[in-house]
């Protein structure tokens, strides 16, 4: 028995978010058949962060334990060609046996995608927000300034979320401008739930002038999830990198 | 009774291509049921293009007659909100009664888009050619001079078209390789059945190896389909704009 990693990318668009559910599509489910089909092995899976629906993954980690005597870095193409298109193993290696893709992550990468161009909604309406607002976009640069460094981001969290401590040092946070399209970037040592997609739609509410940057650390230090923006919708979020001390 | 143009971008992916048929899902079909919710007519439109299944459009040209009292600029907005996302209105305006957008047409340019990484796959796995074979892409680009001019161009025709003549000129066609994208555009008087598509599977085939820049003039001369190269797949294929004297 060996432990395997994948990291893989996925578009979210047709899936009912990364866990497995009876009655609804998902890419677990389809991970777990993938390697059923290729191994006959019925596996149980962990993932370094666990998608909504509708978000999209270009750098997800997961890892399972298998004994079929495949090498390493052949699980990759052994595996698309049991998987949809939509979601693809891009590299696979064997890791030690406690490796554990959400507890030894040492940062993730989060991007959030928005087209600013009426034209071209019609391929990125589920790749991007599609949004032609008036946008300070400086204004919303500041305010990125105020999301990083070591906070409690309650404010930010969606209710129902199961954390116990909402303490999380944010490393980077940037918004970059570039031709018809706004990419806010954002790593950290963990996240809330809809953490980032609340932090976005709290951005475009300072780009609309309702908030002022300098806002940011007030609703920060509120705790109070009313005073944040609305969340963002899931099709701009892009879970990109998850980071390890080894790999 | 006055004639009304538009410009519109769509995403072919989920219809059977452009023209109306019973029992399928296609961009006229929903073109039609939008004005017809719009306005309450029932129209017959002509468009510059029928793209096939899974091409898209960046700028397919459309026009139809009506009688509503809607301003021509205002069809845009008022359409979209009829239409799936995955088809949008650009621009609306009125024309002169005997506007045809497929015979005053002057030109019309389509790209054919090339995806060369391995990464992405899930994305565009349905808006371009995901393609990472060794290409000699100088040998592409010297093979394109060959396909300009005034040609024959049956060899580069599928069978089953109901063309009477086969000349074409081909006013320009270039490739262009940009990070990890290769875009082949083309601009011509007008186009056989699969044109485009033919001459990007012939295209590949140079860049392979497998036949040299300069043989393009051969299979021109001989009119002979099966000399070309296969027809490329529908999803790298764009219909970017059409070219009129007077818009």
């Amino acid at each position: 028995m060996k432990r395997v990693k994948l990291v893989l990318e996925y578009d979210g668009s047709n899936y009912h978010g990364f866990q497995i559910q009876k009655n609804a599509d998902t890419v677990q489910g389809r991970l777990e058949l993938a390697i059923s089909r290729l191994s006959g092995e019925k596996i149980a899976m962990t993932c370094a962060g666990r998608t909504d629906a509708g978000v999209h993954a270009l750098g997800q980690v997961v890892a399972f334990d298998s004994s079929a005597s495949i090498p390493g870095e052949r699980w990759t193409m052994a595996l698309n060609a049991f998987l949809p298109e939509d979601i693809q193993v891009l590299k696979s290696h064997y890791v030690k046996a406690n490796f554990n893709p959400r507890f030894d992550a040492q940062s993730k990468r989060y991007i959030y995608k928005i087209l600013r161009n009426k034209n071209r909604r019609a391929f990125y309406r589920n790749l991007a927000l599609c949004n032609s607002e008036n946008l300070d976009i400086g204004l919303m640069q500041e305010a990125c300034k105020y999301i990083e460094g070591q906070h409690s981001f309650r404010a930010f969290c969606a209710s129902g979320s199961s954390a116990k401590t909402f303490e999380r040092t944010v490393s980077n946070c940037f918004l970059a401008e570039k031709n018809n399209w706004l990419t806010m970037e954002i790593e950290a040592n963990g996240f809330l739930y809809n953490m980032v997609r609340i932090i976005m739609g709290t951005l475009l509410e300072v780009g609309r002038g309702k908030y002022s940057p300098a806002y940011i650390e007030e609703i920060i230090r509120s705790q109070d999830r009313t005073l944040a923006g609305p969340t963002a919708p899931p099709q701009g979020l892009y879970l990109k990198e998850v980071k390890y001390n080894e790999a």
